[in-house]
C-alpha cells in the first residue's frame, strides 16, 4: 500500500526479501504510529529477533517473515553437501520457529517451503527452488486479501458507516489486509464512506494502526473510544461492522479475535446492524469442534494498567522531534490488579456473515464449503 | 471514608469546613491514584479555584465545596451592616457560580443556604445560621449515600461478582458514595464478594478513582479494560452491575450516564444480568419528557488520542518518587481524528432498578412515587 513520507508517497510491503542482497525488508510496527522505519536483517539471526521483538506482527506477516528467514539461512549456505545443506536449513527452521512458539502460521509457512525445496536435486537448485516457493506463498497471501476485498467492497455503500475493532489490515498481511481489504477495495471502486476505529484497549491496535493505515490512503475516520461504540449504534451511525479474526471454527461458524469484538457484536446484533468478519483461508480452522474449546490467552495485567504513547502535550497534532520514543505511563491505581484476556469468542448466531478469497458466506454454510475453502498446501 | 498513607489509616471526607480557621479542606482528586493530598483554600476566591480546576469533582462533592466556600466568604465578611453584608455575599455567591458554569449542583446547594441565611436578624446571625445550612445539607448528603448502601447491600450476596464502570464513589460525593455505597455497606455487614472496575476510557476513572476506593477500603477487584466486559459476561462471571448516573429522567425512568455504561446495559440485558443505578434524591429530573432530550456533551478528542499516567516501568508497582506527575502521552495516529462524547443514554427497558435513599424502585415505578422522591428543599 501507499504510505506517504516527508511528503513522498512510494508504494510499500510490511514484509520484503531483497534476492540480491539476501535481505529481509521490514517496516517496524513497534515504532508506528509515531514513526515510519524500514528495518534490513541480512541473515536469518536477525530476522529471527525482529519476529519475537515485534518489529513484524501479524499471523500473515510473521508467517512471510519466517519464510523469507528460512530462505535467507538457506541461500547464506556456501557449500555444495546436500547433506550439510540440509542440516544447515533445520537449524535455521528450528531457530526461526523459536521466535513466537505459539503462533501456527510461521511453521505451516516454513514447512511448505522445506517441501517445494527438496525437490531440487542440488544445493543451488533448492535454494533458488526456496525462494521461489516464498515468493508464491507471499504471491497467494496478497491475492487471497485482494478477493477478500472483491468480495467485501460488495457490503460497502456510498454513505455507510462502518465500524472496525483492532488491526487486520496490510501491516499484519504483507499488503492490502483482511478487514481492511473491502476498504480498500471499495475506495479504488470510488465510494465514498466512514469508518469509526474502536480504539481497543489494552493495546489500541484500532487507534494506533488502523487509523495510521486509513490516514495514509485517504479514507475519512474516527478513532472512538471503546466505550462510545453503543452510543453510536444507539444513534444509527453505525450500518456495518467489519472485523477479522484469530480464528474461525468452521464446524460451527465461530470465532476467536481480538477483546472487544464479542462486545461489537452484541451490541451489533441488539442494533440489528450487519456483522462481517473477513478471514483469510489460513485463518479456518476444520478440526476444533467448538469456539468454546478455544484457550483465551492472558496478557500481562501492566497493559490494562497502563498504556504506551509519547509524552507531548495534548494539543499538539505532531511530536516533538525529541520525543520520538514512546513511554508507557501508568494509569491505574498502583495497588490494584487488572485481568487483560487477550480474546473473546463470538458464537454464530451474532456473525451475519464470512468474507472469504472464496466469496462470502453465513456461519452455517462454512461446512459445506470445505473443499472450496481448503486451502490447496493442505 | 478510611484511607491509608504511609501504612497511617484516618477517616477522610472528600470536603470538609474548618470553621475554626475559616478554611475549606479538599483532597486533590487531581492527583490520585497516585498521590492522595490535601488542600486547604483559607479564602473564598481559592474555594472556587479548586472547583474550578477540579481539585474536587462529582456532583455532590463540588456542591459541599460551593456551599461551604459561600459560608467562607460569608465569614470572612467583618462590617455590621446588613446591606453591606448581603451585597458581599452576591459577590461572593456570583464567584463561586462561574466555576463550573454548567454544573446546577452548586447553584442550587447555595440557594438552600442563601434561603436559610437570610432567616438572621443580625451579620453574625446570618454568618451562623449559612454555616448550619451548609452542614446540614452535607449532613443529608451523606445520609442519602448511607440510605442507598443499607437498600443496595440487599442486592449483595456472599461470593457475588459485581461490575461498575466509572467512578459514583465517595470522592464525588463527599463520602460514601452512591454506586459504592452498597459495596461498603455490603463488606461491613461481612459480605464477601468481588468488583470488576472497568477502566472507563477515555478518562478511566474506573481504573483511577474506583480502584483506589476499593484498594482503600479492602475490597476484592479487578481492573478491566472496557473491551473485556463482553467475555466477563458470555463467561458467566458477572451476577451484578452497578452504576450511578448523571440524570433519571423520572418520567420515563431512563438515564444519562458516563460513556460505556449503555453498552454494559445491553450485555448484561442480552445476558440476563440485573443492572442497577444508585443515585441520590438530587439526581432525579421531573421536568425532562425524555432522555432522548438530554444534550450529549462532546469533550476534547485529545483524552480519546491519548492518556494521561505516571511514566515508570510497566513492571513497577509504585511510581519512584521522581516520577510522581502524571503526564499525557498520545497513543493514537497523530494525523486522525477523534470523536469523544462523554456520555450515552440508557433506557428503561434496559434497568432492572433504581437503589435510592428511599429504596429500590422498578423504572416504571419512579413517577408514581415523585412525593416520596422529591427533595425537601424543591
Amino acid at each position: 500500500m501507499n504510505v506517504t513520507v516527508n511528503g513522498r508517497t512510494r508504494s510499500y510491503r510490511s514484509v520484503t526479501f531483497d534476492a540480491k542482497r539476501n535481505a529481509v525488508w521490514l517496516i517496524d510496527q513497534r515504532l508506528l504510529p509515531h514513526q515510519f522505519k524500514l528495518v534490513t536483517t541480512t541473515d536469518y539471526r536477525q530476522t529471527t529477533e525482529a519476529i519475537r521483538t515485534m518489529v513484524v506482527r501479524g499471523a500473515p506477516a510473521i508467517a512471510a517473515a519466517a519464510a523469507y528467514g528460512l530462505v535467507q539461512g538457506a541461500r547464506a549456505f556456501q557449500g555444495t553437501s546436500l547433506r550439510q545443506f540440509s542440516h544447515h536449513v533445520q537449524r535455521v527452521y528450528e531457530v526461526l520457529k523459536g521466535a513466537r512458539p505459539t503462533a501456527v502460521d510461521p511453521v505451516n509457512a516454513m514447512d511448505r517451503v522445506l517441501t517445494i525445496m527438496r525437490r531440487g536435486k542440488t544445493v543451488p537448485e533448492q535454494q533458488s527452488l526456496a525462494l521461489a516457493a516464498a515468493e508464491e506463498l507471499v504471491h497467494a497471501t496478497i491475492t487471497q486479501c485482494q478477493a477478500i476485498g472483491k468480495h467485501g467492497a460488495r457490503l460497502i455503500h456510498n454513505g455507510s458507516r462502518i465500524l472496525t475493532h483492532c488491526n487486520a489490515g496490510w501491516l499484519a498481511c504483507v499488503d492490502v489486509g483482511t478487514a481492511t481489504a473491502p476498504l480498500y477495495a471499495a475506495q479504488s471502486q470510488g465510494k465514498r464512506f466512514h469508518v469509526f476505529c474502536a480504539e481497543t484497549r489494552p493495546r489500541c491496535q484500532g487507534a494506533m494502526l488502523t487509523a495510521w493505515e486509513l490516514a495514509q490512503q485517504g479514507i475519512s475516520h474516527q478513532v472512538v473510544a471503546d466505550t462510545a461504540v453503543g452510543l453510536l449504534f444507539a444513534r444509527g451511525q453505525i450500518d456495518l461492522v467489519l472485523v477479522g479474526a484469530d480464528r474461525v471454527v468452521c464446524r460451527t461458524g465461530g470465532i476467536a479475535n481480538k477483546i472487544g469484538t464479542y462486545t461489537c457484536a452484541v451490541l451489533a446484533r441488539h442494533h440489528r446492524v450487519p456483522f462481517y468478519v473477513a478471514v483469510p483461508l489460513t485463518t479456518l480452522d476444520w478440526k476444533l469442534r467448538s469456539e468454546r474449546d478455544i484457550p483465551i490467552e492472558e496478557r500481562d495485567p501492566a497493559e490494562v494498567l497502563g498504556a504506551w504513547g509519547l509524552p507531548i502535550q495534548p494539543e499538539a497534532r505532531r511530536p516533538t522531534p525529541k520525543a520520538i520514543e514512546p513511554v508507557y505511563v501508568r494509569v491505574a491505581n498502583p495497588t490494584s490488579q487488572a485481568l487483560n484476556p487477550a480474546f473473546d469468542v463470538t458464537p454464530p448466531g451474532l456473525i451475519t456473515g464470512f468474507i472469504t478469497p472464496q466469496g462470502i458466506f453465513k456461519p452455517g454454510e462454512l461446512r459445506g464449503q470445505r473443499t472450496r475453502l481448503l486451502l490447496e498446501s493442505s
